[in-house]
């Protein structure tokens, strides 16, 4: 029976601890720091010879120097005869360029794929990837866990009367129809169109909303526009409140300003991103996955179906 | 007969611009920018097709932000059916995490070999790079340039009298000999020997220095430690001057304040990583070397030998 062991990198290292925690085993010693000149120095302090390793890393900002953590930390422990090299990215970065939508565009997600194996990784277990494509672009094992059962175990607790869930755009029904289901609630979708160029955007929302509660979800939010133009259209069609969920919360630029500013009542979200803005907008609410990746790892590593992963109580 | 094409990313932007101009042609047309979250974003402004095209780019500080840039345009000129995909990297770093100097080490410069091949690189032009054994780390071809002609030239131009060339180290002898022969001046080498453990090095000089002017040679200057202990040691030794000279000039942390603060007359250094400390050091004279890479890109898309670069007239 081969040993299970959990190495940290910079992105995400109190959710690493947690997961290991979950799991019952103390984290991997190891150091990632930088020189003078910014090049990243990896630092294994125990043998991996013969493990089974786990490395949770978000490809967060600041994206690329975590990303070369990820493959330094990846190269260090194939030459230190890893016997096998899972990488657990919560969060992946570059998602959103996944493929060509303006003609001589990069498809970064698939290059840092690439970069990922040829790194020498074997597993990757990441969460609610921006496309699910995303997972063809690898040629070994993806694990893709969700977002939603956690979303949906929280706001089941809050009890919320009359509730109904609203997908931002359609790309996102599918995921705004799991919540519902999990929910027992209606499903609405708001539907955005420029009628002519250079006109500005119509929100129409389609589905009955009046006098109900909202609950925004969406998989990411970056700079939180789209989310807060959705809260402000569905005040303006009638709902008597608006919450917002995502599993990852990039939160880039003026995203903490705007949540802060806009009619939403509580925005909840998880830790496949921690929150480091110095002002955090006071309307977060964050869930934790390291039980559920806790869980997958040890499942994982055991030979045992995922899939009870996708459930709730 | 096809077509060249020269494009730059974000570290050396303006010597991208005199290698074009050196070799007569427009820069390429793109825009390499990062999304609000930090993800980078490259953009091609003109058509690739067909065409034989080199990317000049560093990967100087920020490191991991410059590779990734390098290897998304890489990835982007690929999918645009670039006809071959020459990268022109002045300054390699990661260049001395060459091999395990510790167990469990990664060496991340063959990494980095495998990245920029994995992105589609079919070729590398780079310059003294800190291990040679580094373009063994490729399985394309590797076009390895010198510096120490450009150096030579200079030190030549100022008609020193009464020269010695020293190398800071047993390391870098092979490049010392090389400059001396161009200048036909004496070697010198500093020997660091540690007695004990836990006892400083002591600075012993193989050579005769007496009354002469030393000139030190490094691949790198970092944060100046070596150079400077070096320039120490010889005025200590009784020298009448010392000059130091590298190809890269790194300058991290406190290098600046140290060249300034040193006995060194002055510190001569290529454009091969841009100077962009704020307050640089009065001794530095930068030397460009625009006019190698320009005629080593002509040369290679010519199908010429580049042995003629190493010779000064
Ligand atoms: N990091 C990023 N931040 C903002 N937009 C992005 C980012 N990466 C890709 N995009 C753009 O997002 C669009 C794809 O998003 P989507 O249509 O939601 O899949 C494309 O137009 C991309 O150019
Ligand atoms: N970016 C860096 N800054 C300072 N030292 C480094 C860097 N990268 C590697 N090293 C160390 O430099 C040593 C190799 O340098 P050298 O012996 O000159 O080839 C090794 O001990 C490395 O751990």
């Amino acid at each position: 029976d081969s040993k299970l062991k959990i190495f940290t990198c910079n992105s995400n290292p109190k959710l690493a601890h947690q997961i290991a925690d979950y799991i019952g085993i103390p984290m991997g010693e190891s150091h990632t720091t930088s020189f003078s000149d910014g090049e990243i120095q990896v630092k294994l302090s125990e043998s991996v010879r013969g493990c089974h390793v786990y490395i949770v890393q978000s490809t967060c900002l600041p994206v690329n120097d975590n990303l070369m953590e990820l493959l330094v930390m990846v190269d260090a422990l194939k030459r230190a005869s890893a016997k096998s090299i899972n990488v657990v990215i919560p969060y992946y970065g570059y998602a959103r360029q996944d493929r060509k939508a303006r003609s001589r565009d990069p498809i970064t997600a698939k290059l840092v794929a690439n970069l990922i194996e040829k790194a020498g990784a074997h597993r990757v277990i990441t969460m609610d990837l921006h496309a699910m494509q995303i997972q063809g672009f690898f040629d070994i094992p993806v694990d893709h866990l969700l977002g939603v059962p956690i979303l949906a175990q929280y706001f089941r607790s809050k009890q919320i009367e009359n509730p109904v869930v609203v997908s931002p755009d359609h790309g996102g029904v599918v995921r705004a129809r799991k919540l519902a289901d999990f929910l027992n609630a209606p499903l609405a979708i708001i539907d955005k169109r420029r009628p002519e160029p250079n006109v500005s955007e119509v929100m129409n929302i389609i589905g009955n909303i009046e006098g109900k509660t909202a609950i925004l979800i969406d998989d990411i939010i970056d700079t939180a526009g789209t989310i807060v133009l959705g809260a402000n259209a569905l005040m303006e069609g009638g709902v008597k409140e608006v919450y917002a969920c995502c599993t990852h919360p990039v939160l880039s630029g003026p995203a903490h300003e705007r949540l802060e500013n806009s009619p939403l009542k509580e925005v909840v979200v998880t830790d496949t991103i921690p929150i480091t803005n110095p002002n955090p907008s006071s309307k977060l609410t964050v869930l934790s996955v390291a039980p559920l990746m806790g869980e997958a790892i040890i499942r994982v590593h055991e030979e045992l179906s995922i899939s009870k992963l996708f459930e709730i109580e």
